[in-house]
């Protein structure tokens, strides 16, 4: 039981970082969406998101399945918990994608992101889909010390969103309001995607190591 | 055995209720601070947000406990997980009632809130207290009836979001760039301390038939 135990285990963590590369790819193609005018890649990204939905489905089925066939205690009832909030942010993820490509789908032909603030965006953009695709990495080889370290890049966002706001508030600011109020939620958005990879990444070194990281 | 697990989770139930009151007060409290300009009253729901934590935490032991030693099955294992989503989701509720809180805290001695805006995010302020305390209710009687009548209250927040981009857009807003920002992301989050009630109450109607609702 124990070795069938583990390798539907093994399973669900193989289906998490599919999942993971799914929202990889929507970060990807929003950004793209966003920062080109592209309505076709929105609308990619809008009606892709039901996929991702669905494996999170499929996932929590597995977890479900574990926990009532298995039945397992202690540490390895804690790991299933842990892919269950895994797939939640992970599905998260992909609705904040989602919010962004529609910013960018409502504002077609013109461009949501001014030129005045397109560098700091982008810089958000690329900083989110780094993150979320070393995250898919993480969740594959389960490494505590590349977890960790995301952390940092979460700050490097951190300083992007303050940025943003210098940028919006600086009395320099000569786009006017609707573009300010789509950069706000913009940033809020991208923000929230960096937010989420650094939990998931912590629940990875608790799978891992049992131990919750000290500044998580 | 079945006796002691029913027991034990009632009493997960009533904190939930609990907790939810918690929420329902640091709700109005950040909104009073907001819509006064209290930088005081500010700072309570911040560093109140510990004790939510901190309950939660108390929550998802007990249910961990519960997992290890009473191995739930089907139905009554989906209603401890249920649990747990349902922890989770009025943590963040709190969290975003902090996000308000800050809001106003950055701009006493003045308003964020500006006149011309002010009667919508009033309304939105008054929306979520009051889901919010409808919330704890429906937890408190696994009120099936009114967890899905939370749904029509969430569809007077959407208006209200809606309207609050028209005061924002209409080219008649002369508040400025800053107070648009602010508005822009206050007004999520409302919006999402809304979602999560109706996602609240949603979880309720399944933990009480097994069904999720139609429309969740």
């Amino acid at each position: 039981m124990r070795n069938a135990f583990q390798d539907q285990l093994d399973a669900v963590f193989v289906d998490l970082a599919g999942i993971c590369r799914r929202v990889e790819n929507a970060v990807a193609l929003a950004s793209i969406a966003l920062l080109e005018g592209d309505a076709r890649v929105a609308e990619q990204v809008i009606s892709g998101d039901a996929e991702i939905d669905a494996a999170r489905e499929r996932v929590e089925e597995t977890c479900f399945t574990l926990l009532s066939l298995q039945q397992p205690v202690a540490g390895d009832l804690r790991v299933v918990i842990s892919a269950l909030r895994i797939v939640s942010e992970l599905e998260r993820m992909g609705d904040l994608s989602v919010h962004v490509a529609k910013i960018a789908r409502l504002r077609v032909p013109e461009l949501a992101v001014p030129d005045e603030i397109r560098p700091t965006m982008s810089q958000m953009a690329d900083v989110a889909r780094d993150m979320v695709a070393r995250l898919a990495q993480i969740i594959t080889d389960r490494d505590v010390q590349a977890a960790m370290a995301l952390g940092r890049d979460d700050d490097e966002m951190d300083r992007l969103r303050r940025q943003s706001f210098r940028d919006l508030l600086s009395g320099q600011w000569s786009s006017g309001v609707e573009p300010a109020v789509d950069v706000a939620l913009l940033g809020r958005y991208y923000e929230r995607i960096a937010d989420h990879a650094v939990s998931v990444a912590h629940r990875i070194v608790f799978v891992v190591t049992g131990q919750q990281p000290v500044d998580a």
